[in-house]
């Protein structure tokens, strides 16, 4: 490979030209050795993020990223293993569900999930919820699990695509993490180190998702399968509506017991559907036939056979087992319980990103990696766009530590939820990319 | 002022806003004051290369970087006062003219140089191949020569404008050069710490000069003539060329040599006719007709004035004022003399910046700021575009110190210089900014 020179590089990519795969990758080699200075990078950053970066320059990135840490082996399990990831959104729990599925369905599902910041915990954070769930496993721990019960939900080590959080730290201050091909990068990078053959994806869009254009979701949706697809992992996306919460639930004690709900069969609608979605979709990257995958996945939830691989997961991993058979016996409750009633009328729009926000503001959330999560406080958000609000009562269920607390989200509800007239109840999925050519 | 968040104010200029004032003050003061990053500098720098600044952009950034030092106070001399700065080019050292002919017209000239990277050193490089030339005055000792013949050309302070020196180093590794607001706000700065009350600048445009599009020039120009009226000074600009050497000399001690023949009148031709028009767009912005500002500098080189004050300058900072009488029994010389001569037809084309990199690979320049300039070497390029090439010989005289160097510039010549037939001489001044309003 040529010397690389970092200023010409960086001119390149300002004058809107595409860079080789070698160049991309030696730069980022580069920054990883100290020979790209933080301000050099930023600068690169920010001319991609104007002048954009292919799908090619993208899977080049993740290459390096990838290889900048641990990957995780998981070539010693039989059949196919998968991974799903959500972009993230509010009243998004669906790993709690499709996973469970995907394992009652023959697959082997290991994955690693991260905290994140958010106004609700993530993944990690909603299952340490459950009484003596335990996140933390060795990869040893992890493998053994999967091969025994198909299914393990853990925390990442500390070693994987270092790279990525470097680039992370450097793009939240900087005003460079708005860019299609570098959330991708740092996505698959995640998806590609944790060893999974096939990678669906969620890509939600709406006012309580990080992307709130559809074309950019679209975007995102396509720079991630085609990184997928170059690394030669069976990747696709679904597109998913989030200008309303996706399930009642937001927050983590709320959410684990609505995904519970879903899995023993007492909970129909919006949610279940998506989970069951997800689940069709994954099954088909594998190569089953989508009739009959989408029979294959509603069987594991009607048969019980998810909830059973959800209990195994829990009892695996040190948690209370019970919890598939009363969620709200065994979940922590916050110590304050009250409702609010939406006016009179058609639910018209509800400010999702603000319900989010709401929750955390009850302290769902973290601002902070050092921040605590309070797992017993949240929303129970009861209502759909379309729905006639005098016919469901409550409208919001509010667990709140303080009466304080429950005052001041009564008071912010008002703002948050727009009665009307006429309103048309957005789509669940906006598009599918489950082909082979994603471009 | 509100709170700065800053990366909401790179974001603002990466999706092309402009922004107030007060922000771009509020952003550049918390660089200075170490509350924005390196990184995040160079990531709104990038951002508005590609976005672009508007002249307002810039004189708020001018500024900022003006108050960052010490600004030189030439409230105390009598009459008008005047900087003349040019953008750089080859076979330019108008300054060693333009400042004794305005000295010699009532102007008072203080003019501060650095030495700059380039092929030949700066106006300070050059100064100092006259034998015992001191180019370190106190600002004290500069205001007293001024005062007392009119002109003193010294070296910038280490406290002028300390932001423009941070800002370069960090837009010279980030590929964040390339920005008219950005060149303009730099070469203002300096200018307005400097202290005159009228700035011509010379904006040089062709492949010798830093701007090689009219385009990008004019716009440098408008850009540095706003910020110059927005701080309150008497501000203009000439866009002239540089598709070939201005003078016919390109070095240290041949270029001194060349300016002094024509402070005496014994070198006609272009190089002479350009100063001729600095200095008269100089006496325009202080308020003086045209035809009477044009008479002036042209009674100045005819009557020996500007040669008066030239030798008085020199004598007044220690060189050998002899110069003026015999320039090249005072000047030194270089150890071995040759020549070159081109093919027979019309000079069609030259590479100007070629030329400037050759006389630089015989030392006449520096690459870094630790380089030492050799005065001595150089070339004189005899030709201009349009001449036959027969009717003048040699073509090129070559100062090297080794026999070598000569052996080498001659066959660099060959590539450098294009002979052929009907060629159009470029005009010398490609647009002049006088006016009251540049845009």
């Amino acid at each position: 490979m040529a010397r690389l020179d970092v200023p010409a590089t960086i001119r390149r990519k300002r004058d809107g030209h595409e860079l080789e795969a070698d160049e991309i990758r030696a730069f980022f080699t580069a920054y990883l050795d100290g020979d790209v200075a933080e301000e050099q990078m930023s600068a690169f950053l920010m001319a991609g993020v104007i002048r954009g970066f292919t799908p090619d320059e993208a899977a080049a990135m993740t290459e390096v990223a990838v290889a900048s840490g641990e990957v995780v082996d998981l070539s010693g399990l039989a059949g196919p293993t998968v991974d799903k990831h959500s972009t993230g959104g509010v009243g998004d729990t669906t790993t709690l569900v499709v996973a469970p599925i995907l394992a009652a369905c023959g697959l082997q599902v290991a994955k690693l999930s991260g905290r994140g910041l958010g106004h609700t915990g993530g993944t990690l954070d909603k299952l340490e919820a459950i009484p003596g769930f335990r996140v933390s496993l060795s990869p040893d721990e992890v493998t053994a699990q999967v091969t025994d019960i198909g299914l393990a939900v853990a925390a990442a080590t500390a070693d994987v695509v270092p790279l990525d959080k470097r680039l992370y730290a450097l793009r939240d201050v900087t005003a460079t993490v708005q860019s299609a091909a570098l959330i991708a990068a740092s996505v698959m990078s995640k998806k590609l180190a944790g060893g999974a053959s096939t990678v669906l994806l969620d890509v939600k869009v709406g006012d309580g998702a990080f992307m709130t254009d559809l074309d950019d979701a679209t975007e995102l949706a396509r720079q991630c399968v085609a990184i997928g697809q170059a690394h030669g992992r069976a990747t696709g996306a679904l597109i998913t509506d989030m200008s309303q919460p996706l399930s009642h639930a937001i927050g983590n004690a709320v959410e684990v017991a609505h995904a519970v709900d879903v899995l023993t069969g007492e909970r129909p609608g919006r949610f279940r559907d998506l989970c069951l979605e997800l689940a069709t979709a994954a099954l088909v990257l594998t190569g089953r036939d989508p009739d009959d995958a989408a029979a294959a996945t509603a069987d594991a939830l009607d048969s019980q056979a998810a909830a059973d691989r959800f209990r195994a997961m829990v009892s695996a991993q040190g948690g209370d087992a019970d919890i598939v058979d009363d969620p709200r016996a065994v979940l922590p409750d916050a110590p304050v319980v009250g409702t609010w009633q939406a006016p009179d009328g058609v639910l018209v729009d509800v400010d999702t990103r603000g319900l989010g926000a709401l929750a955390g503001g009850l302290g769902a959330g973290r601002q902070r990696k050092e921040d605590d999560v309070d797992p017993t406080v949240g929303l129970e958000f009861w209502l759909e766009i379309g729905d006639d609000t005098t016919a469901i009562e409550p409208s919001v269920t509010i667990h709140a530590s303080t009466g304080e607390d429950l005052d001041w989200a009564r008071g912010r509800l008002e703002d948050l939820v727009t009665v009307g007239e006429g309103a048309v109840p957005p789509p669940l999925v906006h598009d599918r990319l489950l082909g082979e050519d994603p471009a």
